[in-house]
């Protein structure tokens, strides 16, 4: 390590605590989607630590749609280069309340990991970006170059004002490169670099056979929308789970040679350490080593994350349900267009008997993005990466999670990569999300180093 | 209509509005499975009404096992002759509340029937008959025949421990005759009568494929909870949703010629109410006319009264779940055996590849049980419902609900039937269960002739 970032890191360390405290106040908020008044409180709290770092902050609003929340732009910095660090203060339901060892809201810290809804995802993230540009400005006084936050508050559900909110200001698609909005190691501490981000379709089918639910024993004659729904979800799969149905892949992009060689070169232990970590002997498909990368990067998902139907409280209810319901979430690659993945599940439940199941939107899609896996921020990123962490970094054609970069990015034709200090036990999305604070601190310094490799690319 | 029985309808119908006050509050007390205090309060307001009617009343409770709610006996009447009466006082779980017009434990009186879980199914069902006998005593001065009164209170939850509260005394099950809980009429006011009774195998299957919900973008690679589960599920039905896993049927009873001949004298309308009622344009597997009567008597079902897995709130949640479940039922009829069933599909799933799926028990199994279709008791039924409603009574080879007749009547092979004036629209176990209140009265007026018919064939 340098003495220049030497310096940097003691800032980090000692002001840890104090950010820590500041991130517990963050996580409080509770700002799901479902709750407005949250998502506003959230906003706020974003505008007003972007503001003590330094910032210009202007919050950008839907015009005549109070109900969608803004997009916090917070700009910083001087320089010919700009980066753009997208994130959001929005987050994922914390439902089921009941598997969290200690409540989603109530942020709590054991065995140096940061506990709460938000606490990796995105807040945690973000803030850690900001610390490392604190902690750059203490340490050398003046930021390298310019610095864009976009900040979101519908990333969880879809993004669906975001294209909206941008076009608001006509530079704010305008950067040199972009932060996408997490990053970390992998489960043996190498750093993970993606250059993509995936696109997501989502849907609810909904299935209804009766007029009101009926009493069990008419299962001698009446349809069940219990047992139509499943007929019609087993009709996408594969006996291995995997999904088969046409359309699914429609529009899929072909890999290139840089990013099949990129996934060559990923360590086949991590996928050991997957299986570890989720508790399961082997992966869907038959999918191993490379062939498992492959899928991680390319293979289009068709996931049931929620399904319910007749009654699910305790003990029993002899009735036979009127009503089914699955929500399903595909995550697509460039170049698949979401509303001809959407019409080809469609086509697919009408010609397999199922023209009655609804398809209900439940939030927005997106459209994937790839950006060159050997451009020279993600080399930058490599860079600062490998300092911190000691360890050689690897890179992902894609983020497996679905971010709006291709509303951010695109229009430009935008590189992007990822950073950060995240570990794969974070359990985004899933109770017991957390943050490991020793992370959190190589996440800031990892920022600071990239700002000096990024601006020197210029 | 003689005058012997237009004084008693006089009585009747003088006494409705006092005896529905009786049932709003009976209604009140919310007697679920899982709600063992008041399951208790069910059973001491049972045991209160009963004595007030002039019977003796014997609490049975299991020895030692206070959580079992007890069985409440009920002796009344002198003569040769015994008629027991088998009711409960336990009902199905109200969830889902919001689905109720008014909430299920405020009784509210719309259109001349009472809204409330067991409005009709049992505790509505139950009253009438007290009410018939107290009509008769007051009409006539005293009972033709020995009246015995079974109520138990897990009815609705497979009547596990109903055997050992039986054998708590020897004469428990010595009966002439038994009423099997309710009966009504059909669409078109034709009473209804059955002379059998379901049994039931019920199981919830519990797929667990992950320690933790992951994130959905693992679904490349992570095999899924809901679709494992959706294919085994899928596994078990034809495309048209009726089962057909080996194993369902094992031990059926061929059906009698006589329950063959009353199948075929049944009135295919009905099937045509029934489909109007619930909206259906077709019943499944292309059961129509007689073979849907056949269905409804011989077929043994495979119900999924509920089924859940992952995020079911509002908005979405992109998780891949670790757990999904499914709670079936099944009815079965003589001479299956619950625990031959069970094994079946046991066997099926593993021979599926699902020997990861658990089965678990939820609720008691039980036997099913019929008495022949042609005895005498069914005769005195149809005698009773005949003149009080003014149409030909119906005889069905079986009630299409699992009711514990087998415990109760197998032992010394006990004939039975139904009787009533619950009406097809009465939503047993559904939201805005209800009980029209004429259909009490008749009922009543039903019960108090029924008992001059049965007294007479001693």
């Amino acid at each position: 390590m340098t003495d220049r970032y030497r310096t940097l890191r003691t800032t980090i360390d000692e002001r840890m605590p104090r950010w820590t405290e500041e991130l517990v106040e963050f996580c409080r908020i509770p700002s799901e989607a479902s709750d407005i008044g949250a998502l506003r409180a959230a906003a706020g709290w974003t505008a007003e630590r972007l503001r003590r770092l330094g910032a210009t902050v202007d919050i950008v609003e839907v015009p005549g749609q109070p109900e969608v929340p803004p997009l916090v732009v917070g700009e910083i910095g001087e320089g010919p280069r700009t980066l753009t660090m997208v994130q959001h203060y929005d987050v994922q339901p914390a439902a089921p309340h009941a598997l969290w060892t200690t409540p989603a809201y109530e942020p709590a810290v054991r065995d140096g990991r940061l506990y709460a809804r938000g606490a990796t995802d995105n807040k945690g993230e973000m803030l850690s970006r900001g610390w490392g540009l604190e902690a750059y400005l203490e340490a050398f006084g003046a930021l390298p170059c310019r610095i864009r936050f976009l900040i979101e508050g519908e990333e969880e559900s879809g993004s669906a004002h975001l294209d909206a909110l941008l076009d608001e200001r006509a530079d704010l698609r305008r950067a040199d490169g972009a932060l996408i909005e997490g990053g970390g190691v992998d489960a043996l501490g190498r750093p993970v670099l993606t250059a993509g981000a995936r696109g997501g379709v989502s849907v609810e089918l909904v299935c209804r056979t009766l007029k009101y639910d009926a009493h069990s024993s008419l299962a001698t004659m009446l349809p069940s929308a219990p047992i139509r729904l499943v007929l019609a979800l087993a009709s996408l799969y594969d006996a291995d789970g995997v999904p088969n149905w046409p359309g699914l892949e429609t529009g899929a992009r072909m890999p290139t040679e840089a990013q099949l060689a990129a996934i060559a070169a990923l360590p086949t232990e991590d996928l050991d350490a997957t299986k570890a970590e989720y508790g399961v002997s082997a992966f869907i498909g038959g999918r191993e080593g490379t062939a498992a990368w492959h899928a991680d990067a390319f293979a289009v998902t068709c996931n049931i994350q929620g399904l319910w139907s007749g009654y699910t409280g305790p003990g029993g209810n002899t009735i036979l349900p009127a009503e089914a319901h699955a929500r399903l979430d595909m995550r697509i690659i460039p170049d698949q267009d979401p509303a001809t993945v959407m019409a080809a599940l469609r086509v697919h439940l009408d010609a397999q008997g199922f023209p009655d199941i609804e398809m209900q939107t439940f939030e927005g899609d997106e459209p994937a993005y790839w950006s060159d896996i050997a451009d020279p921020i993600v080399d930058a990123a490599a860079a600062a990466s490998e300092a911190v962490f000691g360890q050689p970094a690897l890179r992902y054609v894609s983020m497996s999670g679905i971010v709006p970069m291709y509303q951010v990015c695109a229009h430009h034709g935008v590189p992007m990569t990822t950073l950060g200090g995240a570990t794969e036990d974070c359990r985004a999305h899933a109770p017991d999300e957390n943050y490991p604070l020793s992370g959190a601190a190589d996440a800031a310094e990892v920022t600071a180093r990239f700002l000096d490799a990024f601006a020197e690319q210029g």
